[in-house]
């Protein structure tokens, strides 16, 4: 940190006009964020000059990393021929049926401009297919910012109530009972308990949302049989299965669904298949995706957007999901494993109690010996919250890697083992540094 | 139309991946939509090589046309740098300096990815500020895709219940009931009606959502009896008054807001500010911004969002709004009054009962000799819309003008009188083709 950071002073007037200063909190850092000058492959550069590795990837959005030549030339030659018109264009048409073609389940497709509008979007298609007002989302779970969606996001022991039948926890103050009434809470992986929940909301359920490996409940995948559990509830009780894979879709060429036996009836989509422009997208089962066809006599859900499916992100999105075909997933899946294997080797050299969890291109530490299996283990102390932003301020100030801030990293196809090796060089020096601090937070 | 249509086998094949065909409402068309294939200032060309001036500009979010030479530049430069980064940009302090500095009352702002997300970001604030659960808002009104907004978007005579007490009318099958109660509907520019509507819900209230110039209730301004009746009612009983000006911000250098007495306490943008790209903001009073400030010690509204602030559309934005400065403002409601004088003429001289209402740069025809002073009054039945489509066609096909499917014009700054007389001698064509049928309509 400079003295005289060009980024201390950007934020001293961001600070005069943006609450905050920050346009999203993930970019929030103490005492101020910094801002970007360039970004090329796996690199970022601030302002300041500085260089870093980029684990982040615009929290996990950018699967071929920055400004990738092909993305940048297809994307530059159509915003000379324009940006959005209030006529349909061809891309959408290549691009619907490129990710239609990469999973069965994905019949008919409708874009929209993010992960929260996907999710939103795919709640209403549920309550319009299925008439009924309350959907069931797992404990700890972030689906975006439509506030059905977010209830119970950040539960905490004050709130959260019985496990046998977790409280609806609003995220935002002020939020209707309206909303709370309808979202049925239940614990991930816990099939029992699920059940048991689900049952008592039996006919007023349009869909249980799942995300397949939820961030914040520990990046830990869904087990198949809680998986099967939950789709056999749905067809027994008329209600549908979706699945928020906005940041789940890179873990295999189908998607994080892929391993499983059975499919969700829609899928949300949003980060990577935008090849670095905002995008969101549902694609599901035909019957229940007329509910958005407006050449039906009977429009059950009326739906539109201004930049909905513009030229710009579908051209970036199918160059970009294009590139990312099976041998592309499976390299740097192949990438990610190596690099796992490296960093479970660093925390038993650094002897911290350290475990790590994941999927795919993705992985995520938690401070404890054993990894978490439910959001409540998963949930952390204000304790492990400072210790785990001293080793991201290590890792970003002194080894000059780039992470997401809940200590995860989400890998790109341009990163070689260069970078795989200075990540875990990295992580052997910040554990052994806040060595004791780690171990402090297991006595309490 | 061509018996060898390139979009209508475009078309054939997009009904196999997206529902309808279509992934907005708003570009569906009998028998199928048009596909781009490239647009420059104000003319858009379709994939079987039609050229068409463009009066809808992609529903009113271009105000300089396409592929404006200054922000293509801008944009390729950026996009060359990256797209998007898990760290802040310069360019979104500028912007949103920039944006601040148009209107007195904008002294914070954050940006969102598309105007439904930045109506459902203020109602979410609103809540959080007042910490009440219930929005007002006018009947048939749009305001985005959030389903608190959309209640009784679309309300008709069947279900729209007495003047005196709207009813809250559902706009997707679904909705929640937890939704309608929560969603109070008073009659737009109806001062007495209004305040009582909301006197019944005083203490309930969080915010009344207005859109200053109304397009479904009739592109009629709000008065400024009603506004500042309005506006002292949220005084007195502690609600905040927000403006939707995610369309209207076009219609003076500080949105349409700047003509009346008071100000609103937050206001939504969207559309023309992304410069072409995905784009929302809300911008507002410091204290209730606040909200959204992740330094408070009691964040009462966390929000994120992968692609907010991204630095291409803040680039394209911040380009297009300072090429609309003042001037840039005048000279195009300018040209939009001469080919409002030029149209009614064209009205006078066809003789065809028909009105037009409309503010700055933006209007629309209304199939009676008055124009509507309310949605009620506005609200077309299905004889009067099947009139409308066949004069949007004979434009569309015949005059090879494209206009926005509410019969409605939205001009751009490289427009000229070339344009507005090519508008005016199609509509006086149109007019006299379909007069019968337009005067038929009054008889019933």
């Amino acid at each position: 940190m400079s003295e005289k950071s060009k980024s201390e002073e950007i934020y001293r007037q961001a600070c005069e006009v943006i609450p905050g200063g920050v346009s999203r909190n993930t970019v929030f850092r103490k005492p101020f964020p910094h801002y970007a000058d360039r970004a090329s492959g796996c690199y970022i550069t601030d302002i300041d000059g500085t260089e870093r590795i980029d684990f982040a990837n615009n929290m996990a959005a950018l699967i071929h990393g920055h400004a990738h030549p092909a993305i940048v030339d297809a994307v530059t030659r159509q915003i000379q021929k324009g940006t959005a018109y209030t006529l349909a264009s061809e891309i959408e048409v290549d691009f619907a049926r490129l990710l239609s073609s990469r999973v069965k389940g994905f019949e008919k497709i409708r874009f929209v401009n993010s992960g929260t509008e996907a999710v939103m979007a795919m709640i209403k298609a549920s309550r319009a297919f299925t008439g009924r007002p309350k959907i069931a989302k797992a404990e700890g779970t972030y689906h975006g910012t439509y506030d059905f969606a977010e209830v119970s996001q950040t539960a905490n022991p004050s709130g959260w109530g019985d496990i046998d039948n977790p409280a609806s926890v609003p995220l935002v103050y002020g939020t209707p009972q309206g909303v709370l009434d309808n979202v049925v809470i239940f614990p991930y992986n816990d099939i029992e308990r699920t059940i048991a929940i689900l049952d008592r909301h039996a006919d007023q359920i349009a869909c249980v949302l799942i995300d397949p490996v939820p961030h914040r409940v520990g990046l830990i995948p869904g087990t198949n049989e809680f998986i099967e559990a939950v789709y056999n509830w749905t067809r027994r009780n008329g209600a549908l299965l979706v699945f928020d894979e906005v940041v789940t879709f890179r873990v295999n060429y189908g998607g994080a669904q892929e391993r499983y036996n059975v499919s969700p009836d829609i899928t949300a989509l949003g980060k990577i298949i935008g090849g670095g422009f905002p995008v969101g997208a549902l694609a599901g089962r035909s019957d229940v995706m007329k509910v958005l066809d407006p050449r039906e006599p009977s429009l059950r859900f009326p739906h539109s957007g201004t930049f909905s499916a513009n030229p710009v992100t579908m051209t970036a999105g199918y160059v970009a999901m294009d590139l990312f075909d099976r041998e592309a997933v499976l390299k740097l899946n192949a990438l990610t494993d190596r690099s796992l294997s490296q960093v479970r080797e660093v925390i038993r050299v650094a002897g911290v109690p350290v475990s790590v969890t994941g999927a795919g291109s993705m992985f995520r530490f938690h401070l404890t010996p054993a990894p978490p299996v439910s959001y409540r283990e998963a949930y952390q102390t204000k304790e492990a919250v400072a210790v785990i932003n001293e080793l991201l301020d290590y890792m970003y100030f002194n080894e000059r890697i780039l992470m997401i801030n809940t200590f995860s990293c989400m890998f790109s196809t341009v990163m070689t083992q260069k970078e795989t090796d200075r990540l875990s060089e990295g992580l052997l020096r910040a554990f052994r540094a806040l060595k004791p601090k780690i171990e402090n937070l297991q006595q309490k």
